[in-house]
């Protein structure tokens, strides 16, 4: 528990930066959680084109640019994955595993997650299926656990993990110098197929081979808006927002691509604008 | 009248840009609208911290940004002011004096007019005050017209009206070298303070005179725009639109100052790449 913030980010793409950038010029004490890459949907991003002042530029530049703005503003990026957030009526709690951080108002801008869940994903979701490997480890002491990493954050679920379970199975989804600290992980780089079980899960079939697993962790980039905020209206898999980036929560604010398409940066971005002014005027109203 | 477009679009800031720049990579055939330096809320900056991945830049250097950005494109601005829009049904008809251009979509980035309202200018409106001084310069053959001019545009038209008039009154709200050719024009580096009359105008008051007129113009940068498309729904003196950018009148979009506040470069960029992909969207369903 440390000081309460005015307002809490959750996401460094561009709509959270946006965000940043513009609360911290209305002197609001903020805090952003995020990567340390910022984003992948922009580093990844083979030329951009649309972003109006850049043209032609890759990804990488794209994000080499946000990070300078932010480091010129003293913005630091929290690189902590926020696994939820509770209304408290005065104010929100964001809890990250054991530790709780606190604001007055937030904005939600994690991005929106590609990828369809496996099949059964969301059938096994609670009995034995989960989304926070450092939430849920103490259920698998001594157990064997599966993880289906989508970023290398999930790495170090998995690092944290291996000091309860018995055995890890890490299937990356990405390419990198996987940084596995213990002798009882094993990645297996094959191609999740599906999750069987009964009562709860007992299998991971992926291509090339079927593996018997106590629990299994799909870590995507993000989790559905109303898993991460319990109460916050949804729309089409989408946070619904009106005009000034309001959801139905007092004080909770939201932006870019989890509001809804076209998924652009300068839409991210000029809705993370709108999201901070007025959380801005929210909490001067309070 | 020319080719149909399949985009016009009304106004060179940034909300306008973003709609044309997103408009052409969708391949579509636009038309923009506006100014040779872009937008004067642009250039005129002094530093500008809040344009997600341009720190500490001034308006001119971001313009120049934006500049090449559109030259990259192909994408030129038509430096004509569209006084009036029709929506004709399966088109839309813009009126730049006595010539016609057509669209099948429309996007309106005109920005919005800080300056209030002069006292009597809203209540003689129609009755000898206009806003556009070509459109309505033949009734105004061998008499007097005041010109209140807001940018340099305004010159242009007190040249052309200075053709018919007998006298030009020109009240420039602005420094700069004045290009006015004729010698029946007489400026007046004044402040107006009020437009009189009776059952039409008679006079306007300024600070340090007050001078007989049959006519007078006020040339700002932008007209109410409810105004330049009748029908069109305002709410606030904003152009009301949902978050999709679209208005009340089908394939009429949206974007920027002219939509609400806040008032920034990033929310009017983000709109107009909204306006232009769900501009896109109607097209293709058309
Ligand atoms: C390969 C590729 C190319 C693209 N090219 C273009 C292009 O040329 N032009 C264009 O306009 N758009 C492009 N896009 C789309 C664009 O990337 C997205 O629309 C944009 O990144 C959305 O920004 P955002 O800020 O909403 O979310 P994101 O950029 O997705 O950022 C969200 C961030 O929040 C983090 N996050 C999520 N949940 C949490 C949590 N609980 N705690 C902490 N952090 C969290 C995520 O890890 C992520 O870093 C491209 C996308 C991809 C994948
Ligand atoms: C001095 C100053 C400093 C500012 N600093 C900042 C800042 O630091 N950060 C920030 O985010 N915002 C700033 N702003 C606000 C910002 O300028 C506006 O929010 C932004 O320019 C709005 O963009 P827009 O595209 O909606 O409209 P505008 O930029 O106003 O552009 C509209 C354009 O359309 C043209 N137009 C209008 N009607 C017609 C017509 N009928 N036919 C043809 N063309 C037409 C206009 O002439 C104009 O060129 C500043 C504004 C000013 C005045």
């Amino acid at each position: 528990m440390g000081d309460r913030y005015d307002i809490a980010i959750v996401g460094s793409g561009p709509a959270g930066l946006s965000a940043a950038i513009n609360a911290k010029i209305r002197n609001k004490n903020i805090i952003i959680f995020g990567n340390k890459n910022l984003s992948s949907k922009v580093e990844k991003a083979p030329k951009v084109n649309n972003y109006l002042g850049f043209y032609e530029i890759t990804g990488t530049e794209l994000r080499d640019q946000f990070q300078k703005h932010i480091n010129s503003m003293n913005i630091d990026i929290t690189t902590e994955r926020i696994n939820t957030i509770y209304a408290m009526g005065e104010y929100f709690a964001l809890a990250v595993n054991e530790k709780m951080y606190e604001a007055k108002a937030i904005i939600l801008a994690t991005g929106i997650e590609y990828t369809k869940p496996l099949k059964g994903e969301e059938e096994f979701l609670g009995r034995g299926v989960g989304y926070c490997a450092t939430c849920d480890a103490p259920l698998y002491k001594g157990k064997v656990v599966t993880i289906i990493g989508y970023n290398r954050e999930a790495e170090e679920e998995a690092n944290y993990v291996s000091e309860l379970a018995e055995k890890i199975f890490y299937v990356p989804m990405y390419k990198a110098e996987y940084n596995l600290k213990r002798g009882n992980i094993e990645i297996l780089k094959d191609k999740p197929l599906e999750i069987q079980g009964d009562d709860r899960v007992r299998n991971v079939i992926l291509k090339n081979e079927t593996i018997a697993t106590d629990g299994v962790f799909v870590l995507k980039d993000s989790v559905a808006p109303n898993q991460l905020v319990p109460g916050l209206l949804v729309e089409n898999d989408h946070i619904k927002v009106d005009l000034n980036m309001s959801t139905n929560i007092k004080g909770c604010f939201a932006a870019g691509d989890c509001t809804g398409k076209p998924y652009q940066y300068m839409r991210a971005a000029g809705q993370g604008q709108v999201a901070a002014l007025n959380a801005v005027s929210y909490l001067d109203s309070l």
